[in-house]
């Protein structure tokens, strides 16, 4: 997707929520359980109840991949079940020598049609380059996140700056803000107004809110561009939010209260 | 695999090879393409070929991804075929927060039975720490990689030390040599003396020997310990060392001449 559809998508619609398949089946409803299928049940069930409230979905590849091979194909059924207006995300953390990248960026930009795949950019520039091949595909750079491992690395500072910062400058001195885009954890909300000195347009996706505790009025308001320039993700306080039959009412009412959040915060920082 | 069981299988053998199975459909010979499924077929003779001549194989899950939730069963029919006296590594690079690590850990340690993942550290102690839960199971760490992009975060000086250094003293400060190793590219052995001053015990895994260009000597002479203390992995130059009716003869050539020149090394070095 390009950005300038994810931009109308997002105005359009007034929020900027991108709801986190983490399907786990030991917290799924119990009623089922007995599904033959009872993850792609979940998450359809799901998609159909949020994609009004919401504008991307992320599916957490962890999730599918401790089910093996019947896992892929599930994560694979879902993507395809997602309404084509919305933006999707392999949350995978990949990046490795350039030979192997390519096949990362195969796997889920051909093999899968994901328009973008989150990255890990511990080895460098070439690492991840392979993802910003794919008109019209992202490549979403791991910068600063929002668990307490954050200080361990990113936050520490060589030569003046937070290492998550020379990620961002060397990360955006080769990509464009229409295929890159950051993971900036929505538990640093304050930093987000130093980042927007250094990269003021790109994309940045923000997970943290809700069970993580991040703040989405403090996000917009540090965070927000002309373009909107933010995808908020929730996951868990989503799609769990209820695990009896009315799971997926639940979820959709979650998901409503913070569209609804989401286009205050509009008008107020990207009138 | 326990460690005390690694070693003796290092020293009875006389060798410390890992094979990776970098397994591409364009690049296996022509004459498998037809088979109901060549990339199986290729590595079971690969491994029937190697595995008098190595201790290890090493999946390179990227090549596998590419090919969707099939790939994911070869992945799986491939581990199952590897010996049980060979150490089996996932080469992953995976890492995220806590309870997506635990998915990824079950994943490869309980979904699948690999010995070992590889694990990106960007994100701190706590991305990475579910995988040393599992007793004889171990993480290797990224530390310094082979490729040019190990300049851009691994190699700058923060604190006085480089990036990588700090990576391999957090890892090891909270694991121990029974349950993490680290990845340490062959073409910078002369980091290796420096390395082995700061973690004399761990386990180093060694790409980057054939195809990328290091040197097997200077990789033991700077990198062996007492116990070995090394995994030098070789992809590409065995896998492929030739496209004929003859490829799995090849490979077996390729890695013998490897065993064989490892078997002096080990002598001189680990005697």
């Amino acid at each position: 997707m390009k950005r300038i559809d994810l931009v109308h998508t997002i105005k359009q619609k007034g929020n900027f929520l991108c709801v986190g398949l983490d399907s786990d089946l030991t917290k799924i409803p119990d009623h089922l359980r007995n599904d033959p299928n009872p993850i792609l049940r979940f998450n359809k069930a799901i998609i159909d109840a949020t994609h009004p409230y919401c504008v991307s979905y992320k599916i957490n590849t962890a999730f599918y991949e401790a089910l093996g091979a019947d896992g892929w194909k599930i994560m694979e059924e879902t993507l395809n079940y997602i309404p084509k207006t919305h933006f999707t995300i392999a949350d995978a953390k990949r990046g490795d020598i350039g030979n192997t990248s390519n096949m990362y960026a195969k796997a889920f930009f051909e093999t899968l049609s994901f328009d973008a795949v989150t990255l890990a950019p511990y080895m460098g520039k070439d690492s991840i380059a392979p993802f910003f091949e794919y008109p019209g595909k992202w490549g979403i750079v791991l910068a600063l996140t929002s668990n307490p491992g954050s200080a361990d690395y990113e936050q520490r500072t060589l030569d003046n700056k937070p290492l998550f910062e020379h990620v961002i400058q060397t990360t955006a001195s080769f990509t464009t803000p229409e295929n890159a885009m950051f993971v900036i954890g929505a538990t640093k909300a304050t930093e987000l107004a130093q980042i927007r000195t250094v990269i003021p347009n790109h994309f940045l996706l923000v997970p943290g809110v809700g069970a993580q505790g991040g703040s989405l009025e403090d996000v917009a308001k540090y965070g927000m561009n002309a373009d909107c320039g933010l995808l908020i993700n929730a996951s868990r306080s989503i799609i769990y939010a209820s695990s009896g039959i009315d799971f997926a009412e639940k979820a959709a009412l979650e998901a409503k209260t913070m569209a609804q959040e989401m286009a205050s915060l509009l008008s107020l920082y990207a009138g």
